[in-house]
């Protein structure tokens, strides 16, 4: 009787899951808020609802192996999810034994991005590769790293923490870590509207972003001005672009990937923000590296590979 | 009969070698210029000469497994030392083969701050860990990355060249790589030298290091100056530092290492640089990762650390 796995890819606003076979294939998929759950066990109440109606569509929790979760700052040394800035559960919270014990069947955790680059590495661009890494340019901006053919998982279970990397001394504060110039404060969604705002209120220049009230500009809205032509708003991605390019030619420097393979919502806006990513990255290279770095955008559906790596953990 | 193997560590300025017993003692070492050899062809034939001699007293080429070599740039995949901009060899220089062809004997060749870090690993301050980076703080600035307890050489052979990362966009020009604030234009001996010149000539304070001529002042200047007390040297050692916490924050949240192995003349220096440094690490981490990553200076004698993990190529 065959058997299957459940994904479960936790987000700061959404989580996603799904039921997967050996093969890859996504049988069943839904999706639910993280956000509204102030508390973690009414979340993992919610998820368990969901799971066991679906569960029971594919022949019954006996069919089950197990439930891979990749969540945000999460370790898969202790299973617990650490001081995570973009959740709403503080401190240090031990989730995948409260999973287990919720579930009764076993359960792996690791980070959100480390399971992407999982699934990515067994089922989408990376297939194949030893040596790239994947970093999420969502809400926030995660990354998972893998060398020599192998997830880095690091000393504590936290490498790959790229988006927190800080890439302009004394610049922007990241409100969720206080740290001064990092990747993710320019780089995730937020970031986007941040700089969309900062470009705005220091001109007069003319913008459809204008018609908006400043404090709600999204990066979705910064990304429909752009591909209309909006100057202002080209200028955003432009900007955008040319911090992830420092901060990618500093990540090719450090462990020589064969590709980066970029995921999340800003990949959307396609050359607007690839081209001077792409330019600026060049640029910041020693000449060992310069032509040679492929930057792939992911091709699995969004809601798939973080579900499948995260799945991928209990088939190992 | 008891076999050996030749370590040898080639540097901008000098080159080391050694023969190496299975336990890591190093028989028998000498030293002799690199950079008055302007054809790599020359360079080969002195050292040669050295090694035949030095051979001889352990019983001849029949006891030697084999040379293991650490270059600037040097590629264990290829055997090539590729555009090393410290070096005064230019290009792809095929140099295992050219070493292979004059003795006879096989050769494996690996970059400098890579074999350092293989040495720590197997003889020094980074005995047992599995996660940790090396960073040499000399003439240049090289690193070597272990993760899961294997070196990371990446796609092209070329990882760990966190010199070269840029921690001050737009900052400090590299004569060699023409970079904008890479680590390595400020926190090598050149750097610290660059430094101490530009502070001395933005304001009129008073320091010793006014007494030498400002485009003779070298590293060990600044350094000596700084343990008498002179406040513009402690400086120059704070702002290196600084710099230097910010690229170690960012080294740490790529690959969580258990420990950071520093290593090079800058680190003699002390806690007049290792201060601001830990400080400044700190306080550009996430908290995941605070008041967790120590901060070693190696303990292998300077000229053995290469050597050893040169050497050890060859035991593999």
């Amino acid at each position: 009787m065959e058997s299957y796995v459940v994904g479960v890819d936790i987000g700061g606003t959404g989580t996603k899951f799904g039921i997967v076979d050996k093969d890859g294939n996504v049988l069943f998929s839904g999706e639910m808020s993280t956000k509204k759950h102030l508390q973690v066990n009414t979340f993992i109440d919610e998820l368990h609802a969901h799971l066991s109606e679906m569960i029971e569509k594919v022949g019954g929790f006996g069919r089950i192996r197990g439930i891979g979760i990749g969540a945000p700052n999460g370790n898969i040394y202790t299973g617990t999810i650490e001081y995570a800035p973009n959740l709403p559960w503080k401190g240090i919270i031990p989730f995948a034994k409260m999973v287990q014990d919720k579930f009764k069947i076993p359960v792996k955790l690791t980070n959100d991005a480390n399971a992407a680059a999982v699934g990515e590495m067994m089922y989408g661009a990376a297939k194949g590769m030893k040596d790239f890494i994947m970093i999420t340019l969502g809400t926030g901006v995660g990354s998972g790293i893998v060398a020599n053919g192998q997830l880095i998982y690091g000393h504590d279970g936290f490498a790959g923490e790229l988006g927190h990397t800080v890439i302009i001394p004394n610049g922007r504060k990241h409100t969720g870590t206080d740290q001064l110039g990092s990747l993710e404060s320019y780089t995730s969604a937020t970031g986007v509207a941040e700089s969309a705002k900062e470009i705005l209120s220091q001109s007069d220049r003319p913008s459809v972003l204008r018609t908006i009230n400043i404090d709600e500009i999204t990066s979705k809205d910064v990304y429909e001005a752009a591909i209309k032509g909006d100057e202002v708003a080209k200028e955003v991605f432009e900007f955008t672009g040319k911090i992830l390019g420092i901060a990618l030619a500093n990540f090719v420097m450090f462990s020589n990937p064969e590709a980066l393979i970029l995921f999340g919502g800003l990949t959307k806006a396609g050359d607007l923000i690839l081209k001077p990513t792409r330019e600026t990255m060049e640029a910041n290279l020693i000449e060992i590296f310069q032509n040679k770095v492929k930057i792939l955008i992911s091709h699995l559906k969004e809601s798939d590979a973080a579900i499948l790596g995260a799945s991928a953990l209990m088939w190992e």
